[in-house]
């Protein structure tokens, strides 16, 4: 009766709201007229899983035990491939992988790749001070041959306290402004496209309020996943809604 | 390294959409000033999980086994109670109950409870003929003192070519004025305030539209697992957004 269909498995909880969002976009990404031609997801939502990028800065808790633990419950679950829908956890992605085989997709690797592939050059970034230190679009970018660029500190501190602002449930017209700023600047340095580096930013910034392309890796990697595991992707347009029949 | 706090399990997949939508509202709901304070949870989303409505009118396969193949992987996942995420799916929830230790909640019940602890004797209920046929909400009901009026089967028929035009993607004026319209005429029958008793009705209708109280179940429950789980519910207000740090 249990077909060994793929089994997405999603290590989530960080937060649990970008998880929440990056499930509700493999829905609408997934081209179904029924709830029966949608795949199988297992979720682990592990929100105390210790700050990640407190641990980077060596002022944390390893996060690592945490998120494998995750890993190991999604393989129990069947999972045959793994997402992980926050940034700053992909530091952690390589200790996992080898600890699991079921193939981890690297969201900063896929978003980059779709930026080489739309023959972009040079992006900006909006993300955390702690994402941008880190380096983790720089390092993949470098090896698509891709340009980041990122606001200078007086600019990286505006969009941080955007992104605190968003946190703290405010997403007034000055939040936005700010984040419309920054791309501006990034733009005049040569961007040809921002990546929306941190999940808070797109509840503040939308593409029609940008001249240029907004890179939305959470639904990138929702993408990613539904064509690892076989299913068809849906064509942009509305949201689809498939719920109890 | 890791404490023994209740995990939420849901079992969902019934349709994709509504548990995302459902966790978005358990998150939403949770007091949280950071991502560490929110509820470790684990999803069980099988979308092939052959159609409730079908097995009950012995039209189609039983679901029963299916479902009890993603209560136990929850179980295995350490989940310490269990919400469910469907309208329907409750009429198969007794016999997942006798299989596992872990508390089901019943969304319907959960909702019902709420209502005669808000003093409403009549109800109207909008949802798929299948729900309101199999008399899930009137027989919670009837133990409550809670009358629950449908429309009759002109306006049945309605509001199923409404919640079908809404999961086939459409959100026009016309399906909320036909939403509206079986609101209203429930209204005059003495319905006190209406249940969403399907998920794909707040998608058209919203609190604004009505006179009187729109009843969600999804929220009912997402309120109800926190409290079973021992976590603080947020205030009214914005939704918050905890997300990668």
């Amino acid at each position: 009766m249990y077909p060994q269909e793929p089994v997405i498995g999603i290590l989530g909880g960080m937060g649990p709201a970008a998880t929440a969002d990056f499930y509700a976009k493999l829905v609408s990404h997934t081209r179904a007229r029924r709830d029966q031609d949608h795949p199988r997801t297992v979720i682990w939502s592990d929100p105390t899983i210790p700050d990640r990028t407190q641990a980077i800065l060596g002022l944390g808790e390893d996060p690592t035990p945490w998120m494998l633990r995750g890993v190991k419950h999604l393989e129990e679950a069947g999972a045959t491939l793994i997402a992980v829908p926050c940034n700053t956890a992909h530091a952690f992605v390589p200790a996992l992988q080898a600890k699991t085989s079921a193939p981890i997709l690297h969201m900063i690797e896929e978003t980059v790749e779709l930026l080489s592939a739309q023959g972009i050059r040079s992006v900006g970034l909006l993300a955390t001070t702690g994402t941008c230190q880190m380096g983790l679009y720089q390092a993949s970018a470098a090896k698509g041959g891709v340009e980041v660029l990122v606001p200078d500190q007086d600019g990286q501190e505006k969009v941080m306290d955007a992104i605190l602002g968003i946190k703290g449930g405010n997403t007034t017209p000055d939040i936005s402004a700010a984040l419309v700023e920054a791309t501006t600047l990034l733009q005049a340095k040569g961007a040809e496209a921002v990546i929306a580096g941190c999940t808070e930013i797109p509840l503040a910034l939308s593409q029609d309020m940008l001249q240029i392309p907004l890179i939305d890796p959470t639904g990138v990697l929702a993408v990613a996943a539904l064509r690892q595991a076989g299913f068809p992707v849906a064509d942009q347009g509305p949201e689809r809604h498939v719920a109890c029949p």
